[in-house]
C-alpha cells in the first residue's frame, strides 16, 4: 500500500528509488566475473583453447569452503540466477524467489555460485561470457562455426568443476538446476559422486528419452532451413534470425502447457480489426505473442550455439557410461526431485522412472510436485512452492 | 495357417493371389470419381470457379437414399477411407478395419461416401483430386498460389453437401471422421442439424483452442523459412520440399505419443557406426525415422495447401457462429465421441469440455476412450476398439 501510494503521488521514479533502497539493505548487487581455461579437453577428446565463461556468486564462502551450492542453468538461460547487477535492472535473476538472504537457498548461510555454460545461447547478451561456435578459433583467427567440437552436459560440468577447483572448493553442499540445469545436476552426482552432498534436479529426468531427442531435433530444424544459416558460416553476414526465432518459438510453446495458451489467449485476435479469416497476415493473439517473444530472444541468441545446445541435450544420459542405469546408480547423495505433471518436455513418467532407478539401490529420493498452469516453466515461475522442501533438504 | 503354408511352399506371389481372391469375394475394388462445381461460393464470400474434388463410395445407396454415412478425412489424408483401388495395392484405405462388409460401418447396410477436401495436401497423389493454391486460376491461366481464397472447415462441408445434393441425398444416417475429419463432423451437425441423424467425431474437439492454434502456427512455420517457398510462388520452379518435410516432421511427432518414440526407438542410433556424439550428421534412429517419413510424404504434398489446411483448422469452431457454444448447442443428433487421453493435438480435457457443452441442453453424448501407445494416431491405428460401440450406435 505504501509503494502504491507513492507511485500515485510521485510517479514511477519515486517508486523505483524506494524499492531499490529496500533491496539494497540486504541484497548486494551481483558482479559478473569471467573464468578462463587456457586448454580444455572435451569429454569427446577434443581440445578447446582459451575457454572463457562468465560466472557469478551470492553469499560468502566460509573458511572451510564447505557451504557451496552450485546452480546450473537451463537451455536458454545463463548464470544470472539471482539478484541484480544494477539498481536499475528491470528484473532480478530467474530464481530470485528462492535464492537470497533468508530465502530457501539462503545466502546468509551458503555461497551460491552459477556459471555460464559452454555454447551458451545468449552470445549477444553483454552479461554472458561463453565459448562456442561464435567464438574466434585462436588457430584460424576466425569464428569456429560448425567446426567447434561437439560438447556434452559433462563438458558443462567439467568447466564448472575446473572453476571450483581453482577456488579450492572440493565438495558441493548441494548442486541444483532447472531443466538443462537438472541434467547437469544429475551429471555432477553421477560423474563425481564424492564431490556432491545433495542433489536437487528440477524439471528434468536422468536421460534424454527418444521423445526428447525427437523434439530437440524439431526445435533445431528451422535454423537449418534459414538460407542465412549457410551451414553455420554467417558471422560475416546477416545471421539466420528468422530460423532462430522459429526455433525459439517452438521451445517457448513446448515449455508451456495448454492451460497457458488456452487460458490467457484462447481464440483472441492479435488486432481487433484483423480477422484471421480474412488474411494470412492477420494472426491470432497467441501467434503474435509467440512471434514477439521469439523474435525478441533471437536478437541476443546465436543459431549455431542453439544447435550445439540441442545436441548436448540429446546426447545426455547421467554419467555417460555404458547404460542409462549406470550413472544413476552411481548417485549416492540424497536427491530431492522437483517437477510438474503438466510438463511436456520432461513428462512426469520420465521423472518418476528416474527416481525409481536412483532409489533402487537405497539412495534417498524425495519428490516435490509443483502445481501450476505453465507446464515446464513452472520450474521457474512456481519454484517457490518447493521452497520449504528445498530449505529443509539443505539443512539436513 | 493355410496362407502361411502356401507362403512357405510357393512364395509371396501365391500368397498375394490367394489373399486377393479372398478379398474380392466380398469387397469390390474402389473407384475414385471426380465431382465438379462450376462456381463455389466460400463461407468467407469469395467465388472459386471450377472446383473439382475426388470422392469414393463403398456399399450401395438404397432406394430411399437413407443409408448414407459420410466419412470426413484428416489433415494429411484424403477420401480413400477403405478398400483397394487395385488388387496390387499395398494397403487399403486408412479406416479399412471398421469400414466394409460385416464391419462396424457395414457396407452391406450402408452407402459409405468420402470426399477429398478443398486444398487437400496430397496434390501429387494421382488418386487425389482437389482445388487449391496449386490449381490453375481460370481467370489468369496460372496457379493461384497464395491468392487462393482462405477456406474453412465449413467450406469442406459445403463441398460435400453440394455433392450429396447432386446425388439426391437429403439426410445422413451418420457423419464421422478422425481429427480434421472430426472438425468437419462437428461442423456438419452444427451447421446443418436437420441433415444429420448421428454424429461420430473421432479424436477431435468442437473448436480449435488457443493451444491448437499455436501448434498449427508452428506446424506451418518451416514452410515459410524455405527460400523455395518464395511467398507461395514456386510452381514454375523447385518446390519448398525441405520446409514442407520439416512441417510434416513436426506433425508426425506431434500426432504420436512419447510411448511410441521411447518404446520403439529410445536412444538407438540410426547407424551402428554413426555415434551421434561424433558428428551432427550422425542421427539417432528416431530422428532418421521422422526425416524419412516426412521426406517421403513431402514428395506428394503441396506446401501452400499445407498452409491453407493449417489456417482452416485454426479458424475452426463448430458452426462458425457468434460463440464457440452456439454451434455445439445447435447439435441435436446423438453424438458418439471417440478419443484418447494420450492425444497431444486434441487433449482429453478439450474433448470432454466439448461433450459437456453439447449435452448441456439434453443432447445425447457417449464417449469411447481408446487405449494405445500411439497418441493421436490411435484414432486410426486403434479405431477397432471403438468398433462395437460404433456398430451399435449406427443401428439404433
Amino acid at each position: 500500500m505504501f509503494r502504491f501510494a507513492i507511485k500515485l503521488a510521485a510517479g514511477v521514479t519515486a517508486l523505483v528509488a524506494i524499492t531499490v533502497a529496500s533491496a539494497q539493505a540486504y541484497e548486494p548487487l551481483v558482479e559478473k566475473q569471467v573464468f578462463e581455461i587456457p586448454s580444455f579437453q572435451t569429454f569427446g577428446g577434443n581440445e578447446i583453447k582459451n575457454v572463457q565463461v562468465g560466472w557469478e556468486a551470492y553469499g560468502r564462502l566460509n573458511e572451510s569452503k564447505s557451504n557451496v551450492i552450485l546452480i546450473c542453468h537451463y537451455f536458454s538461460g545463463n548464470s544470472h540466477a539471482a539478484g541484480k547487477y544494477s539498481a536499475n535492472d528491470k528484473a532480478p535473476g530467474y530464481w530470485n524467489k528462492i535464492i537470497g538472504s533468508g530465502k530457501p537457498i539462503d545466502t546468509d548461510k551458503y555461497y551460491v555460485i552459477s556459471v555460464d555454460t559452454l555454447v551458451n545461447l545468449g552470445v549477444g547478451n553483454p552479461k554472458v561470457t561463453t565459448t562456442g561456435p561464435a567464438s574466434i578459433n585462436p588457430d584460424t583467427g576466425k569464428p569456429y562455426g560448425m567446426s567447434f567440437p561437439i560438447v556434452t552436459i559433462r563438458d558443462f560440468v567439467n568447466v564448472q568443476k575446473t572453476l571450483l577447483d581453482s577456488l579450492g572448493i572440493k565438495k558441493l553442499h548441494a548442486v541444483t538446476g532447472a531443466s538443462m540445469g537438472a541434467l547437469q545436476t544429475y551429471e555432477w552426482a553421477a560423474a563425481y559422486p564424492d564431490r556432491v552432498k545433495r542433489v536437487i534436479p528440477v524439471i528434468g529426468s536422468g536421460w534424454a528419452t527418444g521423445d526428447l531427442i525427437a523434439w530437440l531435433n524439431i526445435w533445431a530444424a528451422p535454423i537449418k532451413l534459414d538460407p542465412n544459416w549457410n551451414e553455420g558460416n554467417y558471422y560475416d553476414g546477416p545471421p539466420p534470425l528468422k530460423g532462430l526465432a522459429t526455433a525459439l518459438k517452438i521451445v517457448t510453446l513446448h515449455a508451456q502447457n495448454p492451460e497457458w495458451s488456452n487460458g490467457s489467449f484462447g481464440r483472441s485476435w492479435a488486432k481487433d480489426s484483423g480477422d484471421p479469416a480474412k488474411s494470412f497476415d492477420n494472426l491470432f493473439k497467441i501467434e503474435a505473442t509467440l512471434d514477439a517473444i521469439a523474435s525478441d530472444r533471437a536478437v541476443t541468441s546465436d543459431a549455431n550455439h542453439f544447435l550445439y545446445l540441442a545436441k548436448a541435450a540429446q546426447l545426455f544420459y547421467a554419467g555417460h557410461g555404458k547404460t542409462v542405469y549406470e550413472g544413476l546408480l552411481a548417485i549416492n547423495a540424497p536427491v530431492l526431485m522437483v517437477h510438474t505433471n503438466e510438463d511436456l518436455i520432461f513428462p512426469g513418467d520420465d521423472v518418476r522412472e528416474t527416481a525409481s532407478i536412483i532409489k533402487s539401490d537405497g539412495t534417498r529420493v524425495n519428490i516435490v510436485e509443483l502445481q501450476g498452469t505453465r507446464g515446464h516453466l513452472d520450474g521457474v515461475f512456481s519454484i517457490s512452492q518447493a521452497g520449504a522442501a528445498i530449505a529443509e533438504f539443505l539443512d539436513n
